[in-house]
Order: C-alpha cells, then sequence, then structure tokens
C-alpha cells in the first residue's frame, strides 16, 4: 500500500488550481473582506469605504435625462458606439478639463468603463512582468491591485507633506536603474490623494515633471477629485504643463454618479491609439448609454453648480471629520489636514497596529482601511485611511468617538501586556474590491 | 557628414514607441478600418457589421424603466455596486439561462461590461503568453483579439457543416501536445456561429465535450445567439451537461440592447473566484445603473416576448439574404444556411480574393467583412461575412444583388488577367473594433 500523501493544496477546491495564468495564482481575496460584511451592517458607522454621496444628485432631472436620451436618441444610444467613445462627450470632458488647466483635441482623449479601466489599459499597454511602476507612499489600493495583476514590480517613493519628494523621485529611479532593471511610468495622484489626504503644490508639479522629463519616464496622472477642493481653488493638472509626458486620467464617479461608471484618459498620440486598441478588446466599446447620460447632463445642466453642492458637502464632512479628531484623539496620533477630496491618513501611537486593531474596531460599531492595503511592501502598519465622503457628519462625529475609544484601549493593552497581536498580513495580489475604492 | 539614415519606423511620431509592452507592440489597426468609415455612409448597404436591430426595441417603456429605477433606486442605481454584479440580476440571469438548459447558482454568476469582458477575463484568469487556445476556423474576431493581447498562441481546428470536427479536435490536441506546447482551453461558438453562421447538433457537442473530458481541457462556450434560433427550438448548451468543464458566456447585447454592456460569465466556483478578483482589478464593478435597466426590463417586461420579436425580425432577413444569394449568386459561390443568429459565411469562386474585392464592393456600396479577419493564419481569403441582423430586408436583397455584380465583374478580371492583386495582408495583433463585433 502507497504511504498516504497530503492532499495538494486547493485541489479539491478548484479542479483548474494547476492550469492558471502565473499572473492569478497570487490572485485572492483580501481577508479584510468578510470584516467588511460586518460592516456594511447599519449600525456601524463605516470611514472605510470611497463612495461618493450620490444622494445629493437630482435624480428627478436624471430620471428626465436619461428618459428623454431614451425616447429621443435610443437607437443609438443602445447601440454599440465608438471603441473610443463618444465623439460629442469628449468635447465635453474638453471643456471638464479645462478647469484643471488641460489643453487638449477630442482625438487625444478616450473614454472608459470608469477609470479605473483607463488605468489597466495603460498597464496592458506599457507593462511587461517585472517592469517597475514608481507609486506614491502610500498609494491608491486599485492601482496596486492593477500593477500587481499585469505582474509589475511596484517600488514605493516617500511622501512629505506636500506629496511625492522629488529627491526621493530621483534617487529611486537610479536606484532602481543601477539594479538594471526598466522602470515604465511614475503613477502619481497629485490632488487630495487618496488614500493619503494631502495635494502637491504648484512648484512640486514642476518639480515632479522637471525629473520625468530628465528622466524620460511616463507620468501616469490619476485625477478623479481635482474639482473637489475646498480652499476655493482648483489644482491646475501635470498634465497643462505637457501634453507628451504624461497620461492623465480623469472620472465622472466623484463630480457626477460612479454607478454609470464613465471615465477617460488623455494621452499623447501615439499612446492614445494603442489604448484604443487594447479597450476594443477588452470590452468592445464602452456603454453608449451611460456615455449619453453623462453628455445629456453636462449639455442641459449646470453640471459645475452640481460639483459645487458635492464641494460644499463634502467640506462640511471634512470639518466634521477634522474637528472630533482633533477633540478626541488620544497625544501620539497624528492626521493629515485635506484640502479636498475624500480621505484623511491617520497615524496611530506608537506600538499600535491598525490592522490587528480592525475587528475591536469593527466591534465598536466602526470601520476603516488599515494602512497596510495602500503598500505592496508591509508598511503602513500603524496607518488607517478614515474617508468622509458618505456618512453624515453626526455620524463621523460618532465614528471618531468610537475610533477614539478603540484606540485609548488598545493604548491600554499595549502599556500593560506590549504590543498587540497582529492578523496574518495580507500578500500577494489582493484585489481591492469597489469597497476600498 | 554622417551617411543620411532611414528613421526608425514610427519613432517620430510615437516617442513612446520603445516603451510599450510586448503585447502592445503588435497592436495596430486592421487596414480595413478605414474602409468601414466609407462603408458607414447610408448609401452603402452594410453587411459587415454585427449590430443588432435595437430599434425594434419598445423605446418608450424602456424610458420609463430607466426613469423609475432612478427615481426609487437612484441612490444605489447611481453608486459603486458589487465586483460580482447585482445578485438580483444574477438570479435573473438563471431565469434567462434556464433556456438553454444552464442550472447553476446566482454564486456561479459574474456581471461584466458585455461578454466581450468576460471573455478577456477568463483569459486573464488563465493564459500566460505562449499558451495554446484552440478556436474554430473561422473564429470571432473579438475573441481572436483578445487571445493576441494575451500572446496566446491560438490553433484553429477544422468545421464542417455540423460545427468543430471532434476527430480533427482530438488530433489537435495530440499534435499541439507533442509539440510539447500547453494547451489551456477549447474555445467554442456553438449556436449560430459568428461568423459561419452554424450551429453544433446536441451529439456534436456530446462529442465535443467528452473530447474536453478525456484530455481534461477547459471548454470555453460563448453563446450570445442561442435564443435567436429560427427553426423552432433553442439548443441546448455545452454547459447544461457539465458544470465543472465549461466557463459559459452570455450577453444581453444581442436579446436586449448592445449599449447597455451587460454580459456574464458562469464559472465553476474557483474560476468563478478568480474572475471576479480580475474584474475588480480591471473595472472595480459593472455599471450599477445599466445592470438595473436590464434588472427592471426583465421583471416588469414579457422579455421573452421581445426576444420573439427580434427572433422573427431576423427570420425574415435570413430569408431575405438566402433567397436573394439563391437568385444572384454566380456558379462556384457557396454560403451556410444558418438557422439562427447574424451571419452566413460565403465562400467566393476560385481565384477570387475577398479582400482584395473589398474596395470594389464599397465602390459598389456594399460592404462585408472579409474572412482573413476570422483567421489568425492567413486562412479565409475566398470567404466573406455576410451579416443581415441590421439592414431592412429590402436593403439586403439590394446588397446581395450589388454584391453578385463585383463577384461577376471580378470573375471577368480574372478569366482575363488571372487571379486578382491583393492588399497587403494585415497580420499580428489587431484590433476587431466594434463595428465588426
Amino acid at each position: 500500500m502507497p504511504p498516504e500523501l497530503p492532499p495538494r493544496p486547493g485541489s479539491r477546491l478548484d479542479p483548474w488550481i494547476g492550469s492558471y495564468a502565473d499572473r492569478a495564482v497570487g490572485m485572492k481575496a483580501s481577508e479584510i473582506r468578510a470584516l467588511f460584511a460586518v460592516a456594511s451592517r447599519p449600525e456601524v458607522v463605516s470611514l472605510a469605504g470611497g463612495m461618493p454621496y450620490v444622494d445629493a444628485l437630482p435624480l428627478d432631472t436624471l430620471a428626465d435625462t436619461a428618459a428623454r436620451l431614451i425616447r429621443d436618441r435610443g437607437a443609438s444610444a443602445l447601440q454599440y458606439g465608438s471603441g473610443q467613445g463618444d465623439v460629442i462627450l469628449r468635447e465635453q470632458i474638453l471643456d471638464v478639463m479645462s478647469d484643471v488647466g488641460v489643453i487638449a483635441h477630442p482625438d487625444d482623449v478616450i473614454v472608459t468603463t470608469g477609470s479605473q479601466m483607463a488605468l489597466d489599459l495603460v498597464v496592458r499597454v506599457f507593462c511587461n512582468p517585472g517592469d517597475v511602476v514608481l507609486v506614491e507612499s502610500p498609494s491608491y489600493v486599485g492601482a496596486l491591485g492593477i500593477f500587481q495583476a499585469y505582474e509589475c514590480d511596484v517600488v514605493h517613493v516617500p511622501m512629505d507633506e506636500h506629496g511625492l519628494v522629488p529627491e526621493a523621485l530621483s534617487e529611486t529611479i537610479d536606484r532602481v536603474r543601477a539594479d538594471g532593471r526598466t522602470i515604465k511610468m511614475i503613477y502619481t495622484i497629485p490632488s487630495f490623494h487618496n488614500p493619503a489626504g494631502i495635494s502637491q503644490p504648484a512648484e512640486r508639479r514642476k518639480e515632479i515633471l522637471e525629473v520625468a522629463l530628465r528622466e524620460d519616464l511616463l507620468v501616469l496622472e490619476d485625477d478623479p477629485y481635482a474639482l473637489l477642493g475646498f480652499e476655493g481653488h482648483i489644482p491646475r493638472a501635470i498634465r497643462a504643463e505637457d501634453a507628451e509626458q504624461v497620461v492623465y486620467l480623469g472620472s465622472f464617479s466623484k463630480t457626477l454618479a460612479s454607478g454609470l461608471r464613465v471615465g477617460w484618459a488623455v494621452a499623447p498620440h501615439g499612446v492614445r491609439e494603442k489604448l484604443v486598441l487594447a479597450a476594443e478588446a477588452a470590452v468592445l466599446c464602452p456603454s453608449n448609454f451611460t456615455q449619453g447620460v453623462v453628455s445629456e447632463f453636462l449639455a442641459t445642466q449646470p453640471w459645475r453648480d452640481q460639483v459645487a453642492v458635492f464641494r460644499d458637502l463634502y467640506r462640511e464632512r471634512r470639518d466634521a471629520l477634522l474637528d472630533s479628531l482633533a477633540t478626541h484623539m488620544p497625544p501620539g496620533t497624528h492626521w493629515t489636514h485635506p484640502e479636498g477630496g475624500f480621505y484623511s491618513w491617520l497615524t496611530l501611537p506608537e506600538g499600535l497596529d491598525a490592522t490587528a486593531m480592525l475587528p475591536r474596531a469593527v466591534n465598536a460599531l466602526v470601520a476603516y482601511v488599515p494602512g497596510t492595503g495602500f503598500y505592496v511592501d508591509g508598511q503602513g502598519r500603524r496607518n488607517l485611511r478614515l474617508s468622509y465622503c458618505y456618512p453624515e457628519p453626526e455620524r463621523i462625529r460618532e465614528g471618531v468617538r468610537r475610533l477614539a475609544g478603540v484606540i485609548d484601549e488598545e493604548l491600554d493593552i499595549s502599556a500593560t501586556f506590549g504590543t498587540a497581536a497582529t492578523l496574518h498580513q495580507p500578500g500577494g495580489n489582493t484585489a481591492p474590491g469597489p469597497d476600498l475604492a
């Protein structure tokens, strides 16, 4: 009788386990997902999700817009469309981008199923497995998911209070190239950063672009929040200074409605051509219907007023967050002061671990995203992201009170028993999930 | 003075030419695209595009549906949603699939931005560069585009009048494996094949599944046309016989509206899990809004009656095509007799070349898709795809008359001067474009 062998891992559950592509081997659900399922219960104050407050939209107007679109132009709105996106919408996108100083031609724009897809296409077109992508430290979890899905080698570059540090960027480029590795792009979120909640001043943007030009590196500028600044000015995009060095990503998810999944990229001509071909292979074309709803809304409604409604609403929530953090957080806790966007980035007192603390926070009916999700290299254990975009101000205050209570308890435990136990670190190619967007 | 060097191809036009990923190097627009731009002029009868006749939809009803969705549930319909797709829609999809005999659990379904995206995700999850995918001969141009975008090695397997030939499939598997290459899947369109216009009988499906089971190969069953059969029965899916060996792809593009971009995959549990993670990385989530429109329509309207409207309409157009082909085509021309779907596959008399003939056809105000686009290996020069889905029956008859005239002329020229000159063969990774879907 042969000796009993241990079963091949996973083989009983998934007969295809041996057949997947290399890029899919590490794909696994984040271990914090189960917690987020719990966190979506109404009694939990979720400071975790990046969901825009679409409840503030004029629903009757949008209902009329969608109905009119189908009645008047249904035969084209319900049909396949251009792989590059509707040309009228592309012209309207130029108007939207004029607010961040971007001047382009409609031919330079490609409309995508949310700007997440634009990001996917750029990486698809540029990155071989093993190519290096430079990202901020921390960076957007959904971008990290894409880079990892294409087996890129993600290298973090430090930020300071003005964002990505140009000297550190230069040093990192030198170091990576000295190792013989190929860098394909610098990925940055210059305005109201997700998750860091900070914005690059104009001077900093100039310095970053200079590094990119000197080192001949593409800048991938991800800019979904630029119009949601609270201090009365809209930051000028890096792309506004250079049309050839930058691929710019924009989105209607935060200024209109995320459920429509309409985003875009603006790219240098040759790159844009590749992006369209890649998009056609991936989805044939974006939805003519959702593009039509956006286009009709932009054409017939005072859309800048609607953005102002969102801006005022998020400012009030930002204030509620910062006020209550200042009131309740124990010494040794730090956080960023966002001047726009959805997020503040909090650093716990020394010795605490945001991942380990999460189950206890959810138990105390408050949720956040632990910092390690925004790094590929295990950084961020003392950090967490707080979103103020979705809950009402009073709920935000209550959430912060609860969170402060949890941190106080952790500090007590830590003082008594030493550093708290940690959950196993989720590693490899974990997908973000829309709830973490 | 140094000798004058020829410019590097493309380098003046695209400064990023040296930076692209290997998978993108061969991406280029098909050379027949410019012709299709001409072919979209109203005076041209286009038998080229695979656009469903959405004009036959009840636009007022759909307008009301969309408006009600926003008014009653706008805050969720316009918000980010689940990466796997709306659970109510997934349950309704089970009802749709019951017509082709597929029994599944809502957890097995993932909703995607058209079934094209489902196809992209399956390949993303399974295929490394160089992996072999077995496809019919000819096969769907949009699938070939995806396989090539992931640098798969596509191998064609012959069809006969009942579709993919099981013996040829077995022989091809043996031959490819003898070469030491890894086969990842068998891609098939069993019902009302695009572009071949033929359908596998039940017995043939059984034989193909037996080969797949014996050789332990995944079957990727692409099934957008199954409900559009003209002869009174709906073909039973291969997936109906085996839930573990098959990934099934379905779509609302042909039974409701392509402009909504709502399709789906049904997959074995472990595969479905990977597909969701890959989908979340690619687009975060499909549009809650377009999913909601589909879901509301299915819930409140007699959707099977609407499919019957399409079925009757396409049957009438199929009849117009076949009648006029029989009347006008010169001897030596052959074509398939579709019992459903959108397409007939025509073989020109010996010596003629469908790619070379296309400019002359467009000049005579009729368009088609040349056969070579449906192969990766240069086959199909004597073939072309005729679509009868979009033009009215009278226009179809007129188009066929014009096409017959062009073929007659080609035969004259060929008899006088020998085989006609050919356009340069588009090779490599050419994207299909939605107009060729």
